[in-house]
């Protein structure tokens, strides 16, 4: 199977409420007076991260990814839980998950290690405590909504590439954890950009049942003249989040276009539909 | 670095205080009137189960060891967090994981899934709410209190060299909640035995700075001819805890020992001392 066919599976399987359909990053449980924003995010050599790679960025960036989560929900951060496959460097990668804990100020609460024969893969479970109910999902946005990112998009790509302004974009992600906590009353929908801008707005007007006009022009990019790819690379971890017409948003951030009612497609470009989240974006599996 | 010096190294980062220094199963975490007990384990291809093994019965065991760690709390299962790599069999996972589910009444609450090229690795995150505070440890052994294991030791090993009556066992373990909970508020210690009757009985009378005098003709077995070794094997998912002198397991359960103040040794066997835990039981890594 590949990942889509496995989370189709995975949804016919009894679902927790706060699931969310499993068509969310993040499981919602109300206990008490309190609701608890909780995801796992796991990476994978060879997929998510290059054999020869720094552990200390790899732990870094499975805290980052998992943090950035939380963030989208306007969570503030409790604990985390590690799954860890003993083997590859492990004493850099303790550091780099010591200065990911320190710098965003979460506490280990657990979690379990394995001696593993092959590839090393590792797993996270961040858990944060809402800060705002309704939790913020993808589905709230609304025609005359405004679209924006908190930030550029297209760093982490650079990066990527080596280039030396763009490689802590790249190696160590910063979760917009304080963005989100300010942005949670106010949003319609938000989730962070792990796949792609397209890719991501495609989905979250899927999930709102609406379409997105975005104008590339007005997008916040990396590099002007490689736009199109700027638009379409994952791992920059900035917040996308609609708000109804006239607010303005309490967070610095960029206004790249409108949502509009359900058109044809789900994501416009310049009024150009694009049907097809194909191509838009980086899908895994 | 092996699992034991790399848990030493994870107690030096930031720790949740719910964390109760990574020295047990779980992680206790008081939300609010409600206390959470959330636990992450991991199975890996090779160390925990045969290339061969049906996919099935590595779902089902990798849901009922979570569940085991929760149980041993005396908590009752609110839902869990699944990280899979795609590749081995995807189906049968699927069809262990949901009858699990479905055995125990636990929804699916989120989780991650990831495309690797070598092993298998995954990892659960179980969630539950704890039914009576505060949360049993593996810390409150006393002198005097008698030591209990609630069924047989050795089961998992016959299933697991083939012998029909005990595939089960092995295959298909049963987390013991009910039990769990209705011990929770008489133990003044509990835990699963995951890693061997003797191996968790010395790390139990460790943890809470005692001696457990054991009675190895007291033991329930399930092979008299291979006592040794049923007191040594892991994987068979009781619950091990004692209780104050005088009073009577809620449960149908088996008298082994008693707790004695710390002697030479944490475990003494028939009034052997074994101060060492090399040998005891399954060690990781």
């Amino acid at each position: 199977m590949n990942e889509s066919e496995f989370v189709a599976a995975l949804r016919k399987l009894p679902l927790h409420k706060g699931a969310r359909g499993l068509e969310d990053d993040c499981a919602i449980l109300a206990i008490g007076s309190e609701t608890l924003v909780i995801t796992h995010d796991m990476m994978a050599e060879d997929t998510h991260f290059r054999p020869h790679a720094d552990m200390a960025d790899v732990a870094w960036k499975l805290l980052a990814s998992n943090l950035s989560d939380l963030a989208a929900k306007g969570a503030e951060p409790i604990g985390v839980l590690l799954g860890y496959s003993l083997g590859s460097d492990d004493a850099r990668f303790l550091e780099g998950l010591a200065e990911g804990l320190r710098t965003y100020g979460v506490p280990l609460m657990g979690g379990d290690t394995v001696a593993t024969t092959g590839t090393s893969t590792y797993g996270l479970t961040a858990i944060g405590r809402a800060t705002h109910v309704p939790v913020p999902s993808r589905k709230g946005a609304a025609p005359g909504d405004g679209i924006f990112v908190s930030g550029p998009v297209g760093r982490a790509m650079l990066g990527y590439e080596g280039d030396p302004d763009h490689l802590s974009a790249f190696n160590r992600p910063l979760p917009r954890l304080a963005e989100g906590i300010a942005l949670a009353p106010h949003v319609s929908a938000m989730m962070d950009i792990s796949d792609g801008l397209l890719l991501d707005c495609w989905r979250m007007a899927w999930a709102s049942g609406v379409t997105f006009a975005l104008e590339s022009a007005a997008v916040p990019v990396a590099s002007r003249a490689r736009m199109q790819e700027c638009l379409r690379w994952g791992d920059d971890y900035e917040l996308l989040f609609t708000l109804p017409e006239g607010i303005a948003p309490p967070i610095a951030a960029t206004r790249i276009g409108t949502v509009r009612s359900r058109e044809h497609a789900p994501l416009m470009l310049d009024d150009m539909p694009l049907p097809d989240p194909a191509n838009l974006g980086y899908r895994h599996g």
